[in-house]
């Protein structure tokens, strides 16, 4: 059996504990249909078999490749591509695929190019106060009839309070995600359908419109959500190996850089220590207690350290494979199968 | 022959002609071994193809993957991994290559690595002042000893001024680079050997003591390097289409977000426009100048928009492929060959 100091750096690595931890966490508050776990989160079909074998049947997807990977994994029960496509290739693709997908439309342009490439189902893309797509509530209802004129199903309305979830005040995100959700019973009331999907990691406990939450980030977590209090615990992290170090410095240097962590939540973390900066293939830290001697403590060179994303989606997307542990050892080896567009 | 316009987005677009003047610029103020290109900036087999046909053919690594692509695709005349590597499978992979393959050391655990794998030759890698890899310039002339006791050939020593390339006062730029050069030359005088290899994008026309400058951004730039007025022109962008508009927030939606861009230098830029924000798949912008009608100027949902990442390497590491373009015709599809460790 390979174990932890023996994967080739830097290395996607999943507690296996915890990672089973969040999943049951959220299986017992959102059962089955009240949470349709977003794959962009993982792009990796192994945890979203886990996700289904929780008793969540449907999935969000960001891309479709998501999707279409989801689908040949024997995922595609009920697909959710939350987002507007207008690529007719990949349309046609998805409109092909022997799945169930809804896709996101906000606009007449993303209605026409979902009817033209043969899609069956919608749902209403509302803006609910994030500035990203999605049209006014009270465009929804005409839409939604314009959809149906084009032959699409509509299935309901959708809209992320995405700038609301990583509020870490939680009265304050419990209030700003009512006021987003009565934009979106707004849309519904016009729209109609079975469909309120809507929320996130940080919502999915707050959001009392929502008939599903859109949570991703719960099962492996990041620095970002971990602030905000959540019973989900942090299942992934970046093993990278100690390749010099500098005495006179006081500072080490391993091998997990800018290209194998998403960095627009900036650096990551290193427990016990702080990380200086990160450079295309190197992170560059110190340990925060001093040594034995009272001077700087350093690790050797060629010791493991566990590198903690700030951002979990764009991080995942660098890599190939997740290593999933149970303690030092490797019990699994996951494709990172949904990655690209 | 398909064009921009018919490209799945987000797609890596490389400008055919600003390509070949950044490299015939490069070729001239540093011709043959004056430059070694460093393949970390675009992983990508092709574009080092065109680097030595115009006579650059020794190349920098920063992975042993990259060392191992650029041998597989018949670059290997002279390849410097200019990085400290302790993974024994990768080292002895490196080391059975058909290829001339010197690599980094900074302290006695990695010569001992390098040795036992049987590398052949090595750099000594000198810390000029990032706080980096490196060894102690008065440690250099040591190692390199203990180096040639482990049976390694010593070529020379390395240092990068990496603190010092994106100084954007070029008075600055010079001062700092010979300070950094300074400590590199004493390193030299104990180490000897051929090579002094230094310096990147930012420092190749101020390095005075570097036999070879390790550039790499300047064949395809970005928009930290655009700060420096140097002679090279931006050649690459992501293109994105446009999913999502709204008139009443005066905002449009791109499809091209943290999975398709290097964020540590922060957001992308988008010609004439302001960028708001990026999320996963998506990048929220509004042009700067009003509409005909003097109200908000939007694109067409549909339209293509040209997204200049603010840092090339971490960018590129997101993509299968680069599309080469002259004007609006893609005229050759590369495969980003060189991805991962």
């Amino acid at each position: 059996m390979t174990t932890l100091s023996e994967l080739g750096t830097p290395a996607l690595v999943v507690d296996a504990g915890a990672l089973e931890h969040n999943l049951a966490a959220m299986a017992a508050a959102l059962p089955g249909p009240r949470c349709r776990p977003h794959v962009k989160a993982h792009k990796t079909t192994a945890v979203a078999r886990r996700q289904r074998a929780h008793g969540h049947a449907g999935f969000t997807c960001a891309t479709p490749r998501e999707a279409i990977g989801m689908a040949a994994a024997g995922l595609g029960e009920d697909l959710l591509v939350a987002n507007e496509v207008l690529d007719p290739q990949r349309l046609e693709a998805l409109a092909h695929l022997d799945a169930r997908v809804t896709v996101a439309v906000d606009s007449e342009a993303t209605i026409e190019a979902a009817a033209r490439a043969g899609l069956r189902e919608c749902v209403l893309d509302v803006n609910v106060g994030l500035p990203r797509c999605g049209c006014a509530p009270e465009d929804a209802g005409r839409l939604a009839d314009e959809a149906r004129r084009r032959g699409l199903g509509v299935r309901g309305v959708m809209g992320y309070e995405g700038h609301v979830v990583g509020l870490t005040d939680r009265a304050e995100r419990i209030r700003q995600t009512a006021a987003c959700m009565a934009e979106l019973a707004r849309a519904h009331d016009d729209v109609g359908g079975e469909l309120v999907s809507a929320g996130g990691t940080g919502t999915y406990d707050v959001n009392e419109l929502a008939t599903e939450i859109q949570a991703g980030s719960y099962a492996l977590m990041d620095l970002a959500y971990g602030e905000l209090g959540l019973p989900f615990r942090r299942a992934l992290s970046v093993v990278a190996t100690v390749i010099s170090t500098n005495l006179a410095g006081g500072y080490a240097v391993a091998d997990c850089g800018l290209k194998a962590l998403g960095m627009d939540h900036g650096n990551p973390a290193i427990d016990g220590a702080t990380v200086w900066f990160c450079s295309d293939e190197h992170v560059t830290f110190s340990y925060d207690d001093p040594g034995a001697d009272g001077g700087a403590r350093l690790p050797s060179v060629g010791e493991r350290v566990a590198v903690w994303p700030a951002h979990i989606d764009p991080t995942v997307a660098y890599h190939e494979r997740m290593h999933v542990t149970e303690g030092e050892n490797v019990v699994e080896v996951w494709p990172v199968d949904l990655r690209g567009w």
